[in-house]
């Protein structure tokens, strides 16, 4: 049977596309790209067949459909091993995934859009309390920890979710100048040709005005 | 040097401290248990200096501190490969992440102790919305995966996470009817000596009225 090119359900905004969006790039993988809009109301009945969550990313690829990113990037590392996105010492691979999950599980849902409708007006104070919360730890976490990158000096899962959050703190406006070392991580890997063709503002999705 | 006896801090209620619980039971692993209590105003100085995040569970290991559940699982797999907590198979593998990630990050913290305070009178409400939606996007999934557990026969990490989730929906008194897939593999789970020993009504720090 001849493998079909995966398809990636996503939207140019949403930073857990962009995660799976860097890895993919990392991977040398290539991707069809199904658009769907970030606001759910507009969420299709085919959609909800995809991904019974209706949330985007998820990846059509090998006969199953996968979603959650993090799962998504850990089977594209399982299967393509190289470039790793993991380090090979466990206690590294440890806090890789430790810095990961603490944005991908403990910052971004807290600012997720179902979440700030309900905080009505006070929608913005709300995403930059979490994110400037998230961010101090983070920032702890990283002076033990980082190198070039997140950890030491190979981009690894811990990147891929770095820069996309970095990028909502900015969509929120969230001073920061208390994250130095976010700040510099942020910099150097946006100099990365993965994390440049992967950006939202890049993508076929991307409105017009908000294209690079 | 001789290893130290790893120290898990925790809090008897925490459905991520009991994921990581399970996880010792399964891996067969002693854990010191350091209780913290489940009320952020309560921490310490001391475990601030542990856990940047001031976030349970935390386990200082091998020299290192690790904070979120799934990383911590995570290394206990990499390190103590047996019995395994993720299938071989990479498709199997993507699904029990999926499962996991889709509890850990797209329903758990939606309903934590910070986001509740925010919501005012309609905490209840709103964790019932939260957790309600998330199983329903569950059971649709596991109709897919599930043997006896959450994917095919073998106990996964999937599985570490559901069993807390689904003790989350009872104290929030989720109506847990249109689940019966879910209520199925969770009652299986709960027969199984890793779940019960590692249960809530079962901690040190157990007020006595709720210790089984």
């Amino acid at each position: 049977m001849a493998s079909e090119k995966p398809i990636l359900y996503g939207y140019f905004r949403s930073s857990c596309s962009w995660r799976v969006r860097i890895g993919e790039e990392k991977k040398e993988k290539e991707f069809l790209v199904a658009v769907i809009s970030g606001l759910f109301p507009q969420f299709s009945a085919e959609f909800k067949a995809v991904n019974p969550m209706q949330q985007v990313p998820a990846l059509k690829i090998d006969g199953i459909t996968l979603s959650q990113s993090l799962a998504i990037i850990h089977y594209l590392e399982d299967t393509h091993p190289n470039p790793r996105l993991l380090p090979q010492d466990p206690k590294k691979r440890a806090q890789v995934r430790m810095i990961a999950d603490h944005i991908v599980s403990g910052i971004q849902p807290l600012q997720n859009l179902s979440v700030l409708k309900q905080m009505g007006e006070k929608k913005m104070e709300w995403a930059q309390t979490c994110i400037a919360s998230g961010f101090q730890a983070l920032e702890q976490i990283l002076q033990h920890t980082a190198g070039h990158y997140c950890v030491g000096d190979e981009v690894s899962m811990a990147d891929l979710c770095l820069v996309p959050q970095v990028f909502n703190a900015e969509r929120f406006k969230v001073d920061m100048g208390p994250y130095p070392t976010i700040t510099r991580i942020n910099k150097a890997l946006l100099e990365l040709e993965a994390f440049q063709v992967s950006h939202p503002s890049r993508q076929p999705d991307t409105p017009a005005e908000l294209r690079a």
